[in-house]
């Protein structure tokens, strides 16, 4: 490991792995200070409350290697003890259900980052695998709500027309907490120079993720696909909103990536990945530290590095979250 | 009471009254043989199974007046048992949740009719207060599982897309239970001329509504402006796919108005009715007999009269629940 890697903040925008002893010790592996670990998907609020007191759990008996991450200063502590802070996230505003009170509660929680919608619509608006109505006036109302307590808003999964509206309703800047650049691969799920574009000129954030089925070479992409990836999108927006945002599945076997791509989780099918397999020289969590390598090789400044490994997405986390 | 109003089989496509004896009391009054009462609105699965125990609990305890109606044959046997039958029927498919399994599960506990959005976006469309974005994926999934299991598909506080294409999604025919023209009130609320045309062209059925707040003279409407309405409807559909759907509130305060008009039933308002009164000669459902006399006097022919006044609802009814 670097000096450059060891000494900075790294932080993951978005895990959705299979949480257990083993993950948290690829994460210390990997030098995380920080990870947004999602604990809802297709979940209603009585089971997201169960799987975050699940989760609490966990990071209780694991209390050597993790914390739960409720701020910056969390995260600052964290990474000074040697820890990863484990920030909770939806991927689906699915658990507020019809009740805008469930917002506050769920805060209070500890969750910091909601995705407005996954894949298809809601009572908020539409995901990005089917035609998009755009946001609901209900939408409106949880957006409001999640600017007041301090819940991030993340569109990663969130249709095109929903995502842009999103953006000009929120009082507090929104992220794609993990997408990739259209540019680079057209795919539903990608996002194209405008909308990147469009997230930053309001002051947005994009988390970059590896998620292979959605680089330009799928299952032959490698840690250098993945820097090409982040580059292309410093080129349109800068490298001051940008962050990582892996996606890492480890842990997870076929039965859970069904559930991802079926409606609700289990009606008809959305999409189908195939074989999954990460890119090259970070498969998993702990390679992180070849990432900053790979970064170095590529001729990227320390300052750059630095913003891009954790850096940014603090700063960023500061101003939704607030102090 | 006419020869005619009693030995017609005379049916209200839609009733949210406040159901006590009272009530049945002047279903029997009005002479009314079945009656689609709303049994949940904003509520949940759990709530709307609550509801519906209660009111199958309140028609046990009224045996001597009304019935549960499973199908037109209990109809029939309560119009010759001089007894309305209780026609299960929801406003917003918002009870299913996420979940197709609650169809059938509905099914089996007697619900009829499901009107699939109101007023708002839920998992299945958009109603017809906010822009509508149309059908959603798990919308056609659900309205397919209507079809099979027999629940009348209802879009009357359905959006203009998402009815459209929920009209042409369907395998069986569906129905505005309560609805009026627009050609005679501009209202959000109300069908255009080609909305009316387009859903009777496929096999599509009107209930004409009496909501004093969407009639063209408001307040001040009698029961000759409710005849004028439901011809105005048939001069464009015929007389053949026409009913009843008066909306009768009867013991109903304040609070549940307000309920109706607050998304998710205590959310953003999205519209003010104000005072409603019934228009004069219909005030109550034990007012019916005059209805048919007024049509009567309008010159309509006994063979409409009958038709519209519950003939036409049997056949559909017939139609949409099979045997």
């Amino acid at each position: 490991m670097s000096t450059l890697h060891q000494d900075s903040i790294v932080i993951d925008g978005l895990i959705i792995a299979k949480l257990d002893r083993s993950v948290f010790e690829d994460m210390k592996k990997g030098g995380l200070a920080a990870a947004n670990c999602t604990v809802s998907v297709w979940d209603d609020f009585p089971k997201t409350v169960d799987n975050i007191a699940e989760l609490k759990q966990l990071i209780r008996d694991n209390s050597d290697l993790v914390t739960l991450a409720r701020n910056t200063a969390d995260i600052v502590k964290a990474k000074a003890e040697g820890k990863t802070g484990i920030i909770l996230g939806f991927q689906n505003a699915h658990a507020f259900e019809d009740n805008l009170g469930y917002i506050e509660a769920f805060h209070d929680m500890g969750v910091r980052v909601v995705q407005l919608c996954y894949n298809t619509q809601n009572l908020v608006g539409t995901g990005c695998y089917e035609r998009d109505g755009g946001l609901s006036g209900y939408g409106r109302e949880v957006i409001a709500e999640m600017n007041r307590v301090g819940i991030m808003v993340d569109l990663s999964h969130v249709g095109s027309k929903t995502s842009e509206e999103a953006i000009l309703a929120s009082t507090k800047p929104v992220a794609y907490t993990h997408c990739l650049p259209l540019g680079l691969k057209d795919h539903p799920r990608n996002k194209s120079d405008a909308e990147l574009k469009f997230i930053a000129d309001h002051g947005g954030f994009i988390g970059v993720t590896m998620f292979s089925p959605f680089l330009k070479r799928g299952n032959d992409s490698t840690v250098h696909d993945y820097v090409e990836a982040i580059d292309y999108v410093i080129n349109i927006v800068g490298e001051d909103c940008v962050g990582l945002g892996s996606d890492f599945t480890q842990g997870h076997g076929h039965e859970f990536f069904e559930m991802l791509t079926h409606d609700k989780g289990r009606w008809r099918r959305l999409t189908h990945f195939g074989k999954v397999v990460n890119p090259e020289g970070i498969r998993t969590i702990g390679d992180f530290p070849n990432l900053t390598a790979t970064m170095l090789q590529s001729g990227w400044s320390e300052t750059r590095i630095t913003k891009v490994l954790g850096a940014n997405w603090m700063q960023f986390f500061g101003q939704v979250w607030g102090a």
